[in-house]
């Protein structure tokens, strides 16, 4: 494997009505006036929203309420975060919700923290690599299991003027403490159950494709997480409230993305890259998108290494074709990787989605900017790959 | 599985040739005046006493040596080096070494912390749970891979005076980071290689046997980790000098004992007592301790879980018995981590180690005392039941 340097210092407060322990872990890390963001209505529907305000009410911990989050979370939002913490003389950060919330959270984040003269948009979303300014801290209380983003280190905006989505990664993003309760899951529509455990998977399998040598431990750990979203994620989409379910595929979303399992390995990303023009463009969901990239950039870049291909039909998705007979058993584990999308309400094409390819060439276009010079690393993409590949999920 | 909070915020500085970047880690977390503790000569012979100075010199840190750590390591040291760091005023500890060394400065860390009026022995490694107060940060650069100490919450000691050897876990246990740098393996005597590969196996272990339900993550995990070990320890006793297998047991010691794969299940740790007062009062290695000790335990406890053990014989040590032949696929598990053990040259019974029965009372009335009323979680053991093992293991 490669060298590394790991750390990721997120506190994970796991399980049972564990939410209302927000106040006293805010205190430990210094918070005592508060920006509360959160998305839509759902968290006072469930009562996650009852429980956090009483939590930090009976604490005398002050907080302003930043609502409206959206899928595919806007800049706008972000930066009307940033002026509200600065109004109000906050010192920390609360998400509640799900990855776009959390990833709003970060952006707020080190947004407060970028120098004058400095944009987070151009200087920052738009430029590989960037340094991430440290800025406050944040929390997060959990309340969809997908993008791991309560446990990573990676943030994820949608300029809604460009219609661009851009990640960074930074060990600035690291939340201070993470909630993660498995019983909010029981009211979760099945579409955000089964975009769920797409995402989750995803994540696994990014760091998964590589061709980066003797990586036997981490593939091991990694084989081991994604063959238990395999296995649970359809039950739970079909039994939303089985607990031994939920609280399994919640950790495993939580240790998908925290980088452990991707220490030493060169990784892909390429189906994210892909992924987010589509969703950037559409508005589809993540997850939903991510179910009909990952089979198309498979059937695309397989023959790259058969051998990890092979490895992914065997171990994760469990075929049973000969290893020798390679070709049949690469396909037949895509297929499989289809048919759980499809065990889950879920379609594997654009065609199905709605999506022609009027968009394809601008999607490519607008995928290599900023600093890009291709996707991916298990097998480089350039503009015709990419096109190439969006055709071959239609 | 159960409730957890877990917080591992140690940084991990992995790969060939990272040892010259101690100094620059030191000064990331605030050191400039260094209490660097090791053990004997071994550094001296290796090169890492040379990179490590030269790179703390080069950046102008201040450091005073406390040498002499012995495997089984002393209480009268730890004293010594709260003295020191006390006399010199120093701001910052750096173990080099293997997990005697590290544990050792856990302790002086903590020791130095101790409130007046309380004794670091009587009060802390003799009061089970006992809070364990915050010190000055240390950090680790690991010259033997086997105790996890590096990543780890658990700092062991032993009291020479009494022959009692004591744990005490708490989060402010973690080093602020740690160099692990595989091609320190080479050089090590096949005996040591040998007591590793048992003793990170030991602690993927003694969470693996629990009777919490619903815990299949944790499970995929932790065998993933232990087919590694299993597969790549007796290549690496063979093969001192073979990278890929060293640097993927190195990781899986590191990942073995810093709790994330026992997160939320009731954990055992019966074998470690067991071991812990052999060596306590023999000075046994740990690791051939526990090559005796973990057999006797397996055969004395297997029927509280039969399923359980007959999971691990099939998924860990690839016993083709068939489930339905529970006992003779249970025992099968446990004579192939035996043939496991005799493989890297271990025994595996305490005749084999000139051990006799004479101490059997002693050693179980010792274990249990400090507020300890039994050993063990998976099956509760009592003095008898102690004494009864340790037979076993004859």
């Amino acid at each position: 494997m490669n060298n590394f340097s790991f750390r990721c210092p997120t506190r994970i407060v796991f399980g049972k009505d564990t939410i209302a322990k927000v106040a006293e872990n805010i205190r430990d890390f210094g918070g005592s006036r508060v920006l509360m963001v959160y998305g839509g209505g759902s968290i006072k529907r469930n009562g996650v929203y009852e429980t956090v305000t009483a939590s930090m009410k009976e604490a005398g911990i002050y907080y302003v309420e930043l609502p409206g989050v959206q899928p595919n979370p806007r800049l706008s939002l972000v930066l009307r975060g940033i002026e509200v913490f600065r109004a109000e003389k906050l010192d920390f950060i609360l998400a509640v919700g799900g990855g776009s919330v959390i990833d709003t959270c970060k952006a707020i984040s080190f947004g407060l923290a970028v120098p004058e003269g400095k944009d987070i948009w151009d200087d920052y979303f738009m430029v590989a690599g960037a340094p991430i300014p440290r800025g406050p801290l944040l929390g997060t209380v959990l309340t969809l299991p997908a993008t791991g983003s309560e446990m990573s280190n990676s943030c994820v905006i949608s300029n809604e003027k460009t219609n661009v989505k851009r990640g960074v990664n930074h060990e600035n993003n690291y939340p201070a403490f993470s909630i993660t309760d498995p019983q909010v899951c029981f009211t979760l529509p099945p579409f955000q159950t089964a975009c769920g455990n797409v995402d989750m998977f995803s994540h696994l399998m990014e760091r998964y494709f590589t061709n980066t040598p003797d990586v036997a431990l981490t593939d091991a750990l990694l084989e081991a997480s994604m063959r238990v979203i395999v296995q649970y994620g359809p039950m739970a989409y079909r039994n939303p409230t089985d607990y031994a379910c939920r609280e399994n595929l919640m950790l495993a979303s939580t240790l998908a993305h925290n980088n452990l399992f991707g220490c030493g390995r060169v990784q892909d990303w390429a189906s994210h890259w892909l992924e987010h023009e589509l969703s950037g463009e559409y508005d589809i969901a993540h997850g939903a998108g991510l179910a009909i990239m990952i089979p198309a950039w498979m059937k695309y870049v397989w023959k790259t290494n058969e051998k990890r291909f092979a490895q992914f039909a065997t171990n994760i998705m469990g075929s049973r074709v000969p290893v020798s007979e390679t070709e049949r058993l690469v396909m037949d584990g895509i297929t499989r990787f289809e048919d759980w999308c499809h065990s889950m309400g879920l379609v594997t094409r654009l065609s199905d989605a709605g999506i022609t390819d009027k968009d394809f060439e601008l999607m490519a276009t607008r995928m290599l900017t900023g600093g890009r010079v291709f996707a991916g690393h298990f097998k480089e993409l350039y503009h015709e790959d990419i096109v190439n590949i969006y055709r071959l999920a239609l």
